[in-house]
């Protein structure tokens, strides 16, 4: 009874949740600290402590009609997407107001307004593997075609030859993610401005615009002072979708934001149509509560250390052990080459070891998979004699 | 450059939003207190004391990590689901568990995940006129095709004789709103028995399975001691959309629940479509924070007696006035006849007296015209003299 194309979304449901569920499983049976899974980016580090007093103070000093209510405009609070706009020009120079901040429900959120706004059917919507697998559900949500880029096993930089050569007359948006899930790899800036010229030259060609939409809830995490680029200087029809699951640890809460600047072609438009889109798709507006929350802790953001000690333990852990892997500079994910080819059946045999991990092939790269290293440190370090009985299997 | 979809929503976009943002302009010039805004449904009572108690304690007991985690399931924390199962079943004598509730991004989160996982393109979904506009973008959100059974004006209960007719072999949702929006009219259990009898029977003929959604925001204002039938009792195929926003004056929170009970058909199919189009729709769980809360505010609500001084109040001063009304028992909207057919030149002939209200067909019902009184009680005794001589030039 159910609709066709859930059909199919209900048979092929997220590996990377069944993955989850399994743990929660083992956990039952070996005990929570025998099993090491590494199969979810849910953030173990907890908010900052000033996210609790900010709420606490919140509702204090808010009329709770208004805290509670809903924003004016879908967008959301005026008060909250001017500072959000402020800190954004203070941080990378830009120069937004609140008219170009959308907040939504999440990065998620965000992502679906945005393609909700700009496809037509049969549209192409460009992603480099390995990408976050939900970019191919939310193209089909609005009958979006979704062109893979092969990856680039050797940086995970994305190939920008091929890039070229897979843009058409169709191509509508591209979606990159920097810092990126699954490699943690953070896109160089020379990457995007060869990118952007490529993406300018199409456009001019075809006589069409194409929108480089950035999915950025992972900005924020960097190690050893990388820098990352801030893409609406490099290119016009940039759209951001930032979320506050990650640098605030708040995940559940849902809450983050877009930037349309006046730059993008039809900006006005476009966020005229990312208001109706909060609302007709049902998220009304982002919660109002953590609106306020995150106004109140712009400055604020996780203890990076811990998952920089995580990263570091893991990645030289399994260096040492043999296993192949890139050295990320972002985010919180390791992507480590099957010492298989088919890395399903790897993912099979580290589960005997109680160790959970995702199939690179989730991510439209096989032979690879990935940790997610959000995890408590002792879970690292009492993985790495089990990683070392899973490798000897492969010598 | 914005999708074909989005350009007629944009144009089209919301009357009542626009509304609501006029009323802003107003005050800004006549001040807030001499215009008349009932333009919005947007409560004005605050949430009960104990939000605030529940949510300080909620964040002096609970684990930062899991308080604003991602859930283990799309569908919600596990114990908030089950608490609001036995509330229902407490309540109404049904016998849900946790696995039928999936905690949504308010009422309209929820009627979009279910319209996703129901509607193929084409599919039909019938609707009973006035009812609330968004209705028609969310079945138009998954290309279904909105069917509306005509108003009733002499009480607004729904015209049976009308719906059997327009039951075709492509109908495949049914959306009810009672206490309803625009009417505030609560269907008799009369009503609800031979729509279930008239589904029934055309299940059968077409050999068909045909889902009641009733979209229950206003399940809790309620007057006069009125009852409003609980809908699974009457009918197998029946979905709850439930909402917050309005019984604990928590609408800008978006929190809700869907209950899809297992006496529907393929009911574990479509729970698990809900879970999935919770995620891929990036609503990925509901505001876990406001789960938590709800669950802790189960059995409290809003003050209602406000709400039901305004309506006496409104009620009855416009009925001194020679206004045609039917007597609200539910919601907080009063659905006025227009004194002029063409009811959009009634709003804005109101507008002259800074009097704000929103043209019937807005709700599939030209010819009234709907008031929120969801407003101060001040607002409602001032505003009597402007609708004195609003009045005034229809005699």
């Amino acid at each position: 009874m159910i609709s066709k194309k859930m059909e199919n979304m209900v048979a092929n449901s997220s590996a990377i949740r069944a993955m989850f569920e399994e743990g929660n499983r083992l956990a039952g049976i070996y005990g929570k600290e025998n099993v090491f899974d590494f199969s979810l980016g849910n953030p173990n580090v907890p908010a900052p402590a000033s996210v609790k007093d900010a709420i606490i103070a919140l509702l204090d000093a808010e009329d709770p009609v208004v805290l509670h209510g809903y924003t004016n405009s879908n967008a959301g609070y005026e008060d909250v997407r001017q500072a959000v706009a402020e800190s954004l020009n203070e941080r990378f120079g830009t120069a937004f107001s609140a008219n170009n901040i959308t907040m939504t429900v999440g990065a998620a959120g965000g992502l679906n307004v945005v393609l909700k706004s700009l496809l037509n059917p049969g549209d192409e919507v460009v992603v480099f593997a390995p990408y976050f697998g939900e970019y191919r559900s939310y193209t089909n949500n609005y009958d979006g075609v979704l062109v893979e880029i092969s990856p680039n096993t050797v940086d995970f930089q994305p190939k920008l030859d091929e890039f070229e050569q897979k843009i058409t007359p169709k191509t509508k948006a591209v979606i990159v993610n920097t810092p990126n899930n699954p490699t943690g790899v953070v896109y160089s800036e020379e990457t995007i401005k060869k990118m952007a010229a490529i993406l300018e030259a199409k456009q001019k060609e075809f006589g069409t615009e194409i929108y480089l939409i950035s999915d950025e809830p992972y900005r924020e995490l960097v190690y050893d002072g990388v820098e990352v680029p801030f893409l609406t200087k490099y290119y016009a029809n940039t759209i951001i979708g930032y979320s506050f699951s990650k640098s605030l640890s708040l995940p559940g809460e849902r809450i983050g934001y877009l930037v349309i600047p006046d730059e993008a072609a039809d900006s006005e438009k476009l966020i005229g149509a990312a208001n109706v889109a909060t609302r007709i798709l049902g998220f009304v507006n982002a919660p109002t509560l953590q609106q306020k929350l995150v106004k109140a802790c712009l400055n604020e953001k996780t203890d990076i250390s811990y998952y920089d000690r995580n990263r570091e333990t893991l990645y030289n852990g399994l260096r040492e052990l043999g296993f192949e892997c890139i050295k990320p500079e972002g985010a919180f994910y390791l992507f480590v080459k099957s010492p298989v080819e088919d890395e399903k059946a790897f993912c099979a045999a580290a589960k005997e070891y109680n160790i959970l991990i995702v199939p690179g092939s989730s991510f439209g790269c096989p032979g690879y998979v990935r940790l997610a290293y959000c995890v408590a440190y002792e879970t690292i370090v009492n993985s790495l004699p089990k990683f070392a009985e899973l490798a000897a299997r492969y010598q």
